[in-house]
């Protein structure tokens, strides 16, 4: 995977710690049989002491996992108050007879064993689609995933959502609320099938601030459009995909309950959180061997912005283009072209450029000839930002993704193997 | 490429003769340097000998080739009446500064050698984008071409607009209007960058029906939905794409003016040649080795069933499971839930169909248990038919593609060297 740099923003530290981070949150992994290799933890859960103001976002796919219709029908009864995730992954308990009743039954072994109301647990699951979800080795494992809870256990629980992935995906920032210290972490899984609308691969975040459910979901829900959104690796949008953000209020500030100062300071936290593990999925993607980015500045409103960049990423000759180092710019312009939204090519710029270099390609209508040479070492490097300058307003966008490769064709040509 | 057999249509024989079929067209090939391989045609000219009414579709991307905005502003010009098609491949004349001026004067070095004028020629280019076409080779060889124009040409023709392809693609057919013996014919390319929207890869059809251009403008804008919009090799929607059909009149039917029996006729005749062309370009996708058709029944109108049957199709996931013979009919399940459309999975009954075997792998909104080994029977024949009822509707379409194999990363890659 492609080495990231993260970026810094004023007044929010990186620390380690994912899911963990936050006071008062506890995690752990492990391998429960799902995963004939023993080496593999295949069964994840995070536990907060108190119960969370709970907010979560689902796959517009039409099937859905039957995790995703329990997650949402739980936290309808519990009012979007969540103290668990459970989270399994090898089978996506996904277009099976009776998979709903399966979900159910495994929140009932976790709720049991954690003293909580099953209502209260969000269950996700990934991996293989149309598969009988086997209850025995939840059963047997539940005692020993929750008496090996711990504050430092968001590392196995990382690896225990892992499929394709290559490693393990987390972030986590510190910042104030007033005098209070306040954390916010996330960890994430997804490497192929992504192509998110209004969701994502599986995404959980927790924080320690207080705040009401609503406006969680309020910031969940504007964010995810321009981070995860602004993923593709390939075209498709998962059945399973979530993203659910969990707060404690455990770091004692006064809960915040409308938009206002503190709000943002909240707002920008997941912000920074799932940003980075939007890029993080995009530099992991399947078979991958380059990050690209797509910036789309001088749109007039952010859908065009979106759209523009979101086509770029996504266009397999790009990818392709990408992969083999070769600057063909034509399918840069031609993805820009078929973009749906309303612009003029004649004000775009396109630039191609990364450590090695910064190189105006496309200017008032036309291709603009360039060193093939000079093209050639920018798309030497592993990171490639692809910038893109409609020049008609003033909203940017960026959207994520990765090249297209001989790996990614090997790993789904057998992906049940 | 994967070998098709032609459907049977009643009353449509199907002939040999491709764009040259239809009583009164010549037509020709050769290399004029553009291509630096002496061995690989670049060039290619249609010609009737009598004006034609003729109708075009266009891409819709926002950058269009310049051959793309020349032949809209001559069809405007010339009132519906063309005379000759000039074709060139290797060079897209697309996001040129002077590229409207350049295929401008192609169409006059052309039309002087046709004695036609200029504005009846219809002109399109296909290849690299960004790179300046030149104009020497087609003033060079414009007298060659004009005069090797021969009645047995279309194959020259056909192998002039080959890109990436591995075959020529021509099709023609034989039917009657009333006494008349009436010829349609077609000839295409198209291997990659294939995702039409409301256009196509470059296509020219010809025939001596005798009809009003408005009539056969419905006929194809109609078609082109259901047929080549319905095709997918990688998402990627050109910006060189174009439709045309040029109708000469030379079978001597009383010219169509109205819809009826005799214009149903013509339509069906239409469909026939581009139905084929379709399947041709789908079997013959970039790198592929497996022909993909997918039938959507069921439906309750026919954008809905179009976009189930094109979701499946231009899946990554589905695709590179058919490549490696896996029967991971989740990614179908997958990809038909993200198709946009309203419609009821619970309802829904996928099978997955070769000439292998027929076999049922969803239901009652759940996958259905199989025979891996029955499965695997059937992915391992060249032409695969994912076959989706939603039982819902009345509405069918089919949708065409192919698999995601190694050979397509590694041609596009490289693709301009």
């Amino acid at each position: 995977m492609t080495t990231l740099t993260k970026e810094i923003f004023e007044g929010y530290t990186y620390v380690d710690g994912g899911v963990c981070a936050a006071k008062g949150f506890s995690a752990n992994g492990m391998n429960c049989g799902i995963n004939p290799d023993k080496e593999k933890n295949d069964l994840g859960i995070i536990f907060s002491r108190v119960p969370c103001q709970t907010a979560a976002v689902y796959t517009q796919n039409k099937v859905k996992g039957a995790p995703i219709l329990v997650t949402q029908e739980n936290l309808k009864k519990s009012e979007n108050i969540a103290s668990a995730v459970i989270v399994n992954s090898k089978n996506a308990n996904t277009c099976n007879p009776d998979g709903v009743e399966l979900a159910e039954k495994v929140c009932q072994i976790a709720a049991k064993e954690l003293q909580i109301a099953p209502e209260q647990v969000v269950i996700a699951s990934t991996g293989v689609i149309g598969e009988r979800l086997p209850l025995e080795p939840f059963e047997k494992a539940m005692p020993e995933l929750v008496d090996g809870l711990s504050e430092d256990g968001n590392g196995k629980a990382a690896e225990a959502i892992m499929t394709t992935d290559t490693v393990k995906k987390e972030v986590a920032v510190r910042f104030m609320i007033g005098d209070k210290e306040c954390f916010l972490g996330g960890m994430a899984k997804g490497s192929g099938m992504i192509h998110p609308n209004m969701a994502t691969t599986l995404n959980f975040i927790t924080t320690d601030v207080s705040i009401h459910a609503p406006l969680i979901q309020e910031a969940l829900s504007e964010i995810v459009k321009i981070t995860y959104n602004c993923l593709s690796v390939d075209g498709d949008t998962s059945t399973n995909d979530m993203v659910s953000v969990m707060a404690n209020g455990e770091a004692g500030n006064k809960e915040i309950r409308e938009i206002g100062e503190e709000y943002e300071i909240f707002r920008q936290a997941l912000f920074i959180v799932m940003e980075n593990l939007t890029k993080m999925l995009a530099a992991d993607g399947e078979g991958a061997s380059k990050f690209l980015e797509c910036t789309c500045d001088g749109a007039k409103d952010l859908d065009t912005a979106v759209a523009v960049a979101k086509s770029v990423i996504s266009s397999d000759l790009v990818k392709t283009a990408m992969f083999g180092e070769d600057a063909n710019c034509g399918r840069i312009f031609c993805a820009i072209g078929y973009a749906k939204a309303d612009f003029d090519m004649e004000k775009t710029e396109v630039r191609l450029v990364s450590e090695a270099g910064n190189l105006l390609v496309y200017k008032d209508g036309a291709a603009v000839s360039h060193s093939e040479e000079e093209a050639a070492k920018i798309l030497k490097e592993d990171k490639i930002y692809i910038l893109v300058n409609l020049n008609q307003g003033e909203v940017s966008a960026k959207a994520w993704g990765c090249d297209l490769t001989y790996d990614y064709v090997k790993i789904n040509g057998d992906y049940r193997s």
